[in-house]
């Protein structure tokens, strides 16, 4: 990974469908996606979307959500994570992801090994993050607009380290990972959380979810524990991270 | 206590005032209040109110969400629990409640007073609600409504034993309560729960709040977690349960 230079952050393709406006964004190696209401005034807010593992900038989870926050008026960008979507892994990514695979046909463990991969992105997506934001902020059109993080899964694990180094970010929903790469992050995190966590996950023990809950230093904090597997998170979650935002991204 | 007879169910009174309909209720002893949007049709879902320890049926907590109730068509009705507002206190509550109030003075913990206290009480309300339920649903006016019930703290206490002994509740918001007195009635409980538990809670242990949510029976359960204690719920909170009857009371 070289440095990304902010000023470089550059517009690729812009088009207008059913009131969003969709703009194609490339900064060096980094492809992302903003989505805007039309015609939103310069300071809306802006939320950061972090997709899953194997996802992409595109998936459907981050078009929805881009969606629903566009419908109450504020803005959304999404990233691919390296060696997601259009940009390649290295060896030593797909060696992790046999590994993982070889697990989970197993029906063995993931937690250690998904734990060491993601920790891993989350040290190459971090500056990633932190370079888009600051070449999108200085954009006039957006200009100095309050932050939020919404990412769960590989984009907490990546999310908890960004929000703990990036003063922009004022509140942040994330969930279902497990503590033990998190908590020290976690620790320094201050701006209100919501956090997602699956009662019957198959993966992740219920107490280690609880863990990381309990490590945010925030004093507004909230947990969303729903009963379901790991990947059954009701719908109705992500309308309440939308009520989240809207309370503290706006005025 | 007597058998209260669900077709002696009286209207005292009837006002109208900013669309909502107020009517006084008598059942027995049983002093009531039912709330509904002006209009309302038969077949509207029905929401009980149980209100907290030391309150009463138009205690502000109650009418405020009546009113977020109304505003989304939704009726919602309120008793005074026995010993509460306009109903005498027996000279063993008078005993109880003066025990309770020593307690908190001395700072000593309550759960097991509360816990007695709130199980008698829930012993003479139970078949109060059924008896006050029966009767307003043999109202042609309000038809065989869809019902819920949403109360916590003692409310809870009540509304556990009340739900898994009523088949007519299709689901319920609870929260702030001790498991022991609760766990077996919870274990026979399937509706849709929504459950609130304070992180820093004075008075009941997370492992405490945490066991009584995994008691229920339902396979849709949410958990609502927020940092802060006892009486500092936070105000969204109900908003989201009146979301929570949209989705399980309307069609």
């Amino acid at each position: 990974m070289t440095d990304l230079n902010p000023a470089d952050l550059r517009l690729v393709s812009h088009t207008t469908s059913d009131g969003v406006t969709t703009r194609e964004l490339v900064l060096g190696d980094v492809t992302a996606v903003l989505w805007a209401p039309e015609h939103a005034a310069p300071g809306t807010p802006l939320v950061l979307l972090g997709h899953g593992g194997g996802q992409h900038r595109h998936h459907l989870a981050m078009s929805g959500r881009a969606r629903l926050l566009s419908d109450v008026g504020l803005r959304a960008v999404a990233l691919d994570i390296d060696g997601h979507g259009p940009r390649p892994r290295t060896p030593d990514d797909e060696q992790d992801v046999a590994v993982l695979h070889a697990a989970m046909r197993a029906g063995e463990p993931i937690g250690a090994i998904v734990e060491r991969y993601n920790a891993e992105l989350a040290r190459r997506t971090v500056p990633e993050w932190r370079a888009l934001l600051a070449g999108l902020l200085a954009v006039p059109e957006i200009g100095s607009a309050p932050v939020g993080y919404w990412g769960l899964t590989l984009s907490t694990a990546i999310g908890v380290p960004l929000v703990a180094a990036e003063p922009l970010i004022r509140a942040a929903v994330f969930g279902l990972f497990w503590p033990s790469t998190l908590v020290e992050a976690a620790r320094r995190i201050t701006v209100p959380i919501e956090f997602d966590l699956q009662w019957d996950d198959e993966h992740i023990p219920r107490e280690d979810g609880l863990a990381l809950f309990d490590a945010f230093a925030s004093t507004e904090k909230s947990l969303h524990v729903n009963a379901g597997k790991h990947m059954e998170l009701p719908r109705f979650e992500a309308a309440s991270a939308v009520r989240f935002f809207q309370r503290h991204l706006r005025g």
